[in-house]
């Protein structure tokens, strides 16, 4: 193994060795418990999703406990969550994770940090979590070069996970995808002496090809979303799951933008961020110059319309944010068998990699 | 190798076996023949460009057959001129090209097809091409998985260009990376039927670790514009050719926008593409509100400082089309040392992929 998967190793004993680490993205509302155990129990490390209200985390942490005892992932270490928790930092109150951190048993193996109102927040908050909870990893999620380094520097982070322009949801509005802003980043983190740290890859990727791309620019593992969006464990609307399935020619069929959170009221993103998704009514009404209001009263109407909401190809009005990869995704299967596919398919082609 | 790479070989003798193909693609004004000269003597295909404007087309054909008879590229086929033409078929003449075709005494390896007004178009040229000249094979550049299918049908190329949004220079406004792009286009193909097309990607590939991810993800090869606009061999003023080397974090140092061809009165390119570029006043100062008429009247003044017109990190006026992979571009070397240097780094990556 190289040393950065050595590390994650010793970190988190149960994930799969010698394979790129699968990591589920912290997707707000969608990865409830059963997302991430299932992900957890397959050799890769979930997450949970505080999103910016973590009213919900205690009841989620109980509920991950329970699972746990009744069918342990061997190999956790005492006292650890095989298991992590990410924060929108914009939205996300500081004082209420240290008491929910503090009252755990088991305290979370990674919490990932992302979309603070300045960057200097990311410290303040990985060194309160590190006191609270010296057993838990500090994940990061950058994506420019220049952020990249900043974090590293102010938060020694123990994982940095790289996102590039083709995710799904919210991201930077401008940005590079991971192919020449994985191996940039690698480069300035280690001619700046930080290079021990392990890069994730995210963004676009769906499959074993993806995993063994990111493996080749840099990467230790990779994060998908969109990917586990079709899978039974993603708490969203079977419109919502049909959409991503259904999708096709994902640069086209997706794109960035912020009229989703308008119609939906989400209010809070800084400016730098927009999000990724399938493209339908509300976005084609809106680039065709209807109003806000309207666009809003249309959305509220298609809510009511319960999976009939959602579309793909300019149908439907509800929000399905997915990434530039929903056009590989062709079938809903578990969240642990998404995990073993995707890491046998990688390896394969990594083996296969050296026959040229 | 595989059935693509070995495919490849049989039409393009000289290339180095057992390793991805380098190409190096026909950049408007700056693919003259020293280029891809350099880039076929070092075991890769290298592009002239003919753009919208071919009247230059029978003198670079003329010099680059001087230069082979004086020291010809072993391995050539008879009648064969081991390097391609690259035209923009918008504002090109099919007529003026049969004719060029017709009497240049060897015929160019491969004819490399991209902006249509219309994809039917493709299908025309590809035909006429093949009829005047039979030993050239056809290269067609497509964007999304639609237009790849398309193309496939209408026209049977031998290779297909996939180019991602990172890409520098002219793209479509709309799509994704080749992380998503690449392989959603190999499945389509395969279940069509058009799986023995060999794919090469492009798009933000600078070095060795974007070549080994490409070929992860399903492409026998790379097109590289960008990385060698860094070579003594590209004809690009000093300015140029420093902003190039001097752009970091190539994903917000550089965007997709429409400015440069209006400012420049580029006019022609149909409405579904624009270009990425390094950005500098021009673009910030039509961000920040000014009028396209005081822009151009900037930028014309800016042509006259020379090289001084360039900058980057929002300085100079003058256009610097680049990818997002202009980031991880540290200096200028030689077109041929470029090629074997990224294949002996993409051969090392893919035979150490193995060893997880």
């Amino acid at each position: 193994m190289t040393s950065h998967a050595q590390k994650l190793h010793n970190d988190y004993p149960w994930i799969t060795p010698n394979t790129p680490l699968i990591s589920s993205a912290p997707m707000r509302l969608i990865s409830v418990p059963s997302l991430p155990l299932a992900v957890s129990r397959a050799g890769g490390l979930g997450f949970i999703a505080a999103g910016t209200d973590a009213s919900s985390l205690p009841t989620e942490l109980d509920d991950i406990n329970t699972s746990l005892l009744h069918h342990p992932i061997p190999l956790t270490p005492p006292g650890l969550l095989p298991i992590g928790i990410g924060f929108i930092l914009w939205g996300s109150s500081l004082p209420s994770t240290l008491s929910t951190l503090h009252s755990t048993p088991l305290k979370p193996a990674a919490i990932w940090l992302f979309a603070p109102h300045q960057t200097t927040d990311l410290a303040l908050w990985t060194s309160s979590i590190r006191a609270a909870s010296p057993l838990t990893k500090i994940w990061i999620q950058t994506g420019t070069v220049a952020e990249t380094l900043q974090v590293a520097l102010e938060c020694a982070p123990d994982v940095l996970v790289i996102q590039g322009s083709d995710a799904g949801g919210h991201g930077l509005a401008n940005s590079s995808s991971i192919i020449s802003l994985l191996p940039e980043c690698a480069d300035a983190l280690a001619e700046n002496g930080f290079g021990d740290i392990p890069l994730l890859a995210a963004g676009g990727i769906s499959d074993g090809r993806g995993v063994a791309a990111a493996w080749q620019l840099g990467a230790v593992g990779v994060s998908m979303g969109t990917r586990f969006l079709a899978t039974p464990e993603a708490k969203i609307s079977n419109g919502y799951r049909d959409a991503v399935v259904a999708a096709r020619d994902g640069g086209v069929s997706t794109a960035r933008t912020t009229v989703y959170d308008r119609v939906r009221g989400t209010a809070g993103w800084p400016e730098r961020y927009d999000g990724r998704g399938v493209l339908n009514e509300t976005y084609w009404d809106e680039r065709g110059g209807m109003g806000e209001e309207e666009n809003q009263r249309l959305y509220k109407e298609a809510m009511g319309r319960g999976d009939e909401g959602w579309g793909v190809e300019g149908k439907g009005r509800m929000t399905a944010y997915a990434g530039t990869g929903v056009g590989l995704i062709r079938k809903v299967m578990g969240a642990g068998e998404v995990v073993r596919e995707v890491q046998r398919d990688a390896v394969r082609l990594l083996e296969r990699g050296s026959k040229l």
